[in-house]
């Protein structure tokens, strides 16, 4: 199959209670693509400034992502600034520059068109709309969105689910835009309004997958080294979709294994500051970790 | 086998959002009791006043529970009164009237002394360490206990830690306990400490259970009902421990299974007010809620 990836390429500077890296490479896009790379070829759709470094868009293609659609724009990337509390589900948000990200008319090329998954990263839900009215018959669409996008622009948001399979969230927004406490009732709500899968991120807490048909339960990875936890939920997401695209199916088993395999990805990014980690990520590595995680949870 | 569990029979008035119930029965014992009673006979060692229902005891005797170490003392039964919040997560509690609780001095009939399963509900760890004082040669012996203990009575409560082999605690506790933020590093702090067993129970999040051999972990069940979470904790520690008695085996398997029943049977007791659910709780039900609960996490 073919995967596309809409998002955001940025310098993060970042700070957490044992160390600080300046504007190193993030943004939803390149954690969900290089996840999703491990299992697929996936192209990007972002606009970066005239800054973004060389070196980051051969690392890309070593990896086998088509950054074709990746368009460099006058003036600078999108640069955001956040630190970590010692519990590192603690993020203040310090500064946002969106810089050309500001002005970011998605066009996808004529190839692109053609996907078969769609992975609409944290942006504007106008945006994503853009990019939904440009795709032709993906097999599959899903989204992510914040809590930003909730109280800000609901409308479009509700637009955006109406017309996507997947919707990944983290148990806050679900609960938010159920407008119910029960995450398990607030999960139905929104399958009720048309969603095929809603995959609630629960960070350290782990991961609930529900559908009309069943519902799926995963712990995090339990995770002694959690260095800096940015890029984990779209990093669960590329990987997620990655797989799903590599076998080329989206029965049960393969969306319970896809899943796990998300979370295993995730529990690799937390390890080190931004992308470093998948640097030096391979399949065998996620095997393993993966064999491990699958007898953490049996009985 | 055999099993003795110490704790505390009360009186609990209980404000939901939804409801209030005044003055029903529940304390640690209760729970833990009526939980382990699914699987085998456990004995009660606790004080209750003058004004403990005979009804409930009689309940009790139906179960299968060995009430002969229930010690009757002169006064009124412990009263706890708490508020949940819409979040059930979030309790308040509004009195503690300890009444006969306050000189509760445990005595252990001749035949408790020779239980294979010790369970230490969560009371006072001085007294936990009287009755460690007071039993033979037990296989097992587990203990709950609270953030009031951690900050209160430290010193007593370390005691009863190094001579015990399964600890039940929250997340928040064995963070609190080890001086560490990652809950994986503070587990095997606790490890490192001599326990065998540290079983975390996180509520809505699961639990994590972690020996020096194998961690093992469950997502909550996903229950629509969150009614009364009181016991929850107790029903989980009860049925953990009533189980292993019953299979007469403390094996990684039937430790990981154990968990699964736990979280199964705590799965019922939110579903209503106080212990109101384990009036119809058969065993039947708890096996098919087991075997959805397995696919549940299955991958």
């Amino acid at each position: 199959m073919s995967m596309v990836i809409v998002g955001s390429l940025a310098f993060d500077t970042i700070e957490t209670p044992r160390d600080r890296r300046e504007r190193i490479v993030g943004g939803s896009c390149t954690y969900a693509a290089l996840a999703a790379s491990l299992f697929t070829q996936p192209a990007i759709v972002a606009a970066v400034g005239q800054d973004f470094p060389e070196e980051m868009i051969a690392f890309f293609k070593e990896k086998g992502v088509d950054v074709d659609g990746i368009q460099v724009e006058a003036g600078k990337t999108f640069h955001w600034e956040g630190r970590y509390g010692k519990d590192p589900n603690q993020r203040t948000t310090i500064k946002t520059e969106l810089n050309v990200f500001q002005d970011f008319k998605p066009r996808l090329l004529p190839a692109y068109r053609k996907a078969d998954i769609v992975f609409l990263g944290n942006i504007d839900p106008d945006l994503q709309v853009d990019i939904l009215n440009q795709v032709e018959s993906p097999r599959l669409v899903a989204m992510d969105s914040m809590n930003l996008w909730i109280q800000t622009k609901p409308e479009a948001l509700h637009e955006v689910m109406r017309r996507v399979d997947v919707f990944f969230a983290n148990d806050e927004e679900v609960k938010m835009l159920a407008g119910e406490n029960n995450l398990i009732t607030a999960g139905r709500t929104l399958l009720d309004k048309g969603l095929s899968l809603v995959v609630i991120k629960k960070g350290e807490h782990g991961a609930l997958l529900m559908t009309k048909d069943f519902m799926f339960g995963l712990p995090a990875f339990p995770s002694e080294r959690v260095f800096d936890p940015t890029g984990a939920g779209d990093s669960f997401g590329g990987a997620f979709l990655g797989y799903l695209d590599k076998v080329d199916s989206f029965e049960e088993s393969d969306i319970r294994k896809a899943a796990a395999i998300g979370t295993v990805a995730a529990s690799f990014v937390i390890e080190d500051f931004g992308m470093e980690p998948f640097r030096f990520l391979s399949e065998h590595e996620m095997e393993k970790r993966l064999s491990f995680f699958k007898k953490f949870v049996s009985f």
